[in-house]
């Protein structure tokens, strides 16, 4: 056992409090990691204000993780004392459904251990990144390429994979045009994926006010969904919409953007229930999808992507006692785009 | 210019007369086809109705044709007189476009001519198969193989190809667990294609009332979804559901039926939206999606796939004078499963 320094919410929606907690013995396959770094996620606050139900408390959220290994168990082969690791939304799967066998864990028919807020197979709860260090089983540890630093890795662990799988199991790519609906904490590096991948890539946004930016991150074109005239010029244009508002969209209007077989696949999930006409769908053979995160081997590939083509989160970082604060920023959108809590603060 | 007998409703909810209107001189390419049944397609009820407006009357419904050749334009080259042909939901198209040229001309860029309740690319509307003859371009005509009965065929020019077309699309076949929602006029055939494609099929219907018929078919399962355990013991099973119900669902009931990359495909549409959760999607990276009808060469293939797997639709002849009566009928669900009209009645 290990003790470590943590930031913790003792119940819902209360502020966070400095405190410790345990970490197991290493087991035989278990990687120590010395977390340098943890990103916030919009579902941290989800959780942390038990939004979804279930919630677990104390918790300790946190699974945008880097950081370095401190100790590994004897039978680890993949990583050693020094490296600089990643761990994402989950630290555990059965390893032998179809899924898992398949390295999509995230769909794993028992059920994945989430990183935080869940219970892992022994029945003890998860906690998450927002901690000195964390011991993960060697299975869910990526590791960070060299040229990306790890303040910046950490939030791909969570928006990047969240954004990057997608994009490839939809076939993003060169001679697709691909429109990203919103610009956020997913959405700008969603941007730099498509951009990447080779897709002709077009911004839609409430106003206009991103649009600089957006085309800084590699979009060829920006349209503000508060002009009606937007869902006319770009009438059936679009191969696949991948949608990383969590607010309720007005969906036939987004269907009427896709092209015959189009997809418009969601990331992020509102707490009301979409609408939708049936004919919408029909009338083009058009789909609606979403998308959980990434499996481990996507995870990794996502990572040396990102490293391969220069792409990083537009980060903040901040320090540990600036975390309420920050929550309070992220529902407020003002964030520009995804705060990494510097965990040698704590 | 030839003169025929029609079935025409003057305006939109009155009852059917039988009157004459002129089809056109047959122009090179042209068709002229003795009609002798025309199907019962829930979709003529509507527009006759006008419940989907814009509805343009007087009105001759029927997409369901099935006939023989009496005459040919001069430069016809697939048919002569005399040959059993089929004429289905529409007549034309641009023949240009991308869809057009792949044979799915049901996703025509500039809207293909229904066969009835439009207007042609003159401007002339058009008037269906509740009549004794009609004209149509060649490449719109497709051929019904010796071993389909006229009457048999005619309802598979619409429920048969709205059905096969999504099951082939969506890779119906060995290893594949396909689950058919209602049996009804399109159930009924999706049943068989599914079967005769070599998947594991599974029927979900209101009430257990169908049961022995939907094994008839060649269902492997049969299951009430009036019974709430149903959700439970098919839990994650399907790689496919075709939802052949015109109602609203229950669509994240049905979403928890499918397996990781599962997806619900609708071909009837409820006037009202349908409502999900995103979640449901989300969590199994699920899809919902529609499909509308078929191309003619996937038309003609349904005929022929029909003919050597010995796929029919249970059907009810009428007289002219009963459709009023079959409305009624198709709108009590009180039909096992088509009408088809005896246009020699007229």
């Amino acid at each position: 056992m290990c003790k470590t320094h943590v930031l913790s919410v003792p119940s819902a929606k209360a502020t966070f409090e400095k405190t410790t907690i345990e970490r197991r013995e290493l087991r035989p396959d278990d990687v120590l990691i010395d977390i340098k770094f943890s990103g916030i996620c919009h579902s941290d606050i989800h959780s942390a204000f038990d939004e979804w139900g279930g919630g677990i408390f104390p918790m300790v959220p946190g699974h945008e993780i880097a950081g370095i290994v401190a100790a590994v168990g004897t039978e680890v082969s993949k990583f050693a004392v020094g490296d600089r690791v990643g761990v994402g939304c989950f630290v555990d799967s059965c390893g032998e459904c179809e899924y898992c066998l398949k390295g999509e864990e995230q769909y794993c028919t028992k059920g994945f251990v989430a990183t935080y807020n869940s219970l892992d197979y022994d029945g003890n709860p998860t906690y998450g990144g927002y901690s000195q260090k964390i011991v993960v089983t060697e299975r869910f540890v990526v590791r960070i390429p060299d040229s990306l630093e790890l303040n910046v890795a950490s939030p791909l662990l969570c928006a990047g994979i969240t954004t990057y799988s997608p994009l490839k199991h939809w076939n993003a790519g060169s001679g697709k045009k691909v429109a990203i609906v919103g610009v956020g904490g997913l959405g700008h590096l969603a941007i730099q994926y498509a951009h990447a991948m080779g897709a002709e890539v077009t911004v839609l946004s409430r106003s206009i006010g991103k649009k600089e930016e957006a085309l800084s991150f590699g979009a060829d074109h920006y349209f503000a969904t508060s002009d009606p005239a937007t869902f006319k010029t770009l009438a059936s244009q679009f191969d696949l919409i991948l949608n990383t508002v969590s607010a309720n969209l007005d969906v036939d209007a987004y269907l009427s953007l896709l092209r015959i077989d189009g997809t418009l696949v969601n990331v992020g999930a509102p707490a009301e229930p979409d609408k939708y006409q049936v004919f919408s769908l029909i009338m083009g053979r058009r789909s609606i999808a979403g998308s959980l995160v990434g499996g481990i081997r996507e995870t990794q590939e996502m990572l040396d992507f990102s490293a391969e083509h220069g792409i990083a989160p537009k980060i903040e970082v901040i320090r540990a006692d600036q975390v309420d604060e920050a929550y309070q920023r992220v529902l407020r959108s003002d964030v520009r785009y995804r705060f990494v809590i510097d965990v040698s603060t704590l």
